[in-house]
């Protein structure tokens, strides 16, 4: 069983921070991005969609989709759970997990795709685009702030998969150079919180 | 126990459709999102990201996001089971759901708001970027074609959510005027296949 995934991608952190939560030890094999090495048949043939991470399990099936893999560890590895004990407690999370991925992790990297030229050889950068998401980002921090003024983690009193995606995302929105402020003082004290945890340096 | 929801959007579709096919019987509220009553101070206290469709619990408890809503039914109405049967399958079904989320889903959605100036007065639609996911959900109905070459549905032999999530997507894209053609015969043999369920009706 191995991950096929890129150090500094922002989703393959998430993989990284879930499994150390988890204590789940685990080969990892660098697939270079940067050289389109996603894009080679041999990746594809791993992973149509050429993306990273990838979860190859020993009998060769591979799972894509951060979240996917996730799953995958939460229910062959249950403890400490970090999506949630039962039905409402799973639904509450995945709904504050999507929140982080759909409005914030999605802005982050449309910003930093459409704004670096990072991948412009291999799509069309919108200038535009990227500034609507830069902005946006700005936003969904102070959104964030507030609502951490009356919750401990993103989705409660517990440390979930809501909380890696938020971090993974806020952290990788460095690249675009959006921060959270000094005067978001909840957002400052989670990050604080969660960056300190052991798995954060996953 | 009740949804909050707007008969014509997408992801409100996707959960009637799970909803149909569990056999759940629930009472469905309009939200009308062209007048902007999402974003009312009342829908933003069930829903502060001002998104439908809304579950709404006896005890007032609120659930949003889409697929939130369907893994609540899924763990409080196993059958028929729609996300997966054990922890792999779970793992390859949420894959494909996400796969059908992330990239045609969201494809279709962001050329309608791009191109059709439909929520205008609260966003700046870039028809550059309009014009970009509109090829790409062409592209992406072409690369499911073949995909469905060797797979009955979507994730494999069962139906499940992801299927729901594709339709929804396919479907929508009349929007946008992208439409399964003839030669995708594999897709076109798909789409009949799971429009003829009696919840694709709901």
């Amino acid at each position: 069983m191995k991950i096929l995934e890129t150090k500094t991608a922002p989703n393959a952190r998430r993989v990284r921070m879930f499994l150390a939560e988890k204590g789940v030890d685990i080969e990892y094999i660098q697939v270079d991005i940067t050289q389109g090495e996603n894009l080679s048949p041999d990746f594809r043939s791993k992973n149509p969609w050429g993306k990273v991470p990838v979860l190859e399990l020993g009998d060769g099936t591979c799972i894509a989709e951060s979240i996917a893999i996730c799953r995958y560890f939460e229910e062959t590895v249950p403890e400490p759970p970090l999506m949630g004990r039962d039905p409402l407690e799973r639904a509450q999370i995945e709904m504050w997990q999507r929140r982080m991925e759909f409005s914030l992790m999605l802005s982050v990297g449309m910003a930093f795709q459409h704004l670096s030229g990072f991948f412009k050889d291999r799509m069309t950068p919108v200038k535009e685009w990227g500034e609507i998401n830069k902005e946006a980002v700005s936003k969904l921090l102070a959104q964030l702030d507030h609502h951490l003024a009356s919750s401990t983690y993103i989705a409660g009193e517990q440390f979930s998969v809501a909380d890696i995606t938020a971090l993974c995302a806020i952290d990788f929105a460095r690249v675009i150079d959006v921060r959270p402020t000094p005067e978001q003082t909840h957002l400052t004290r989670w990050h604080q919180q969660v960056s300190s945890r052991p798995s954060a340096k996953a």
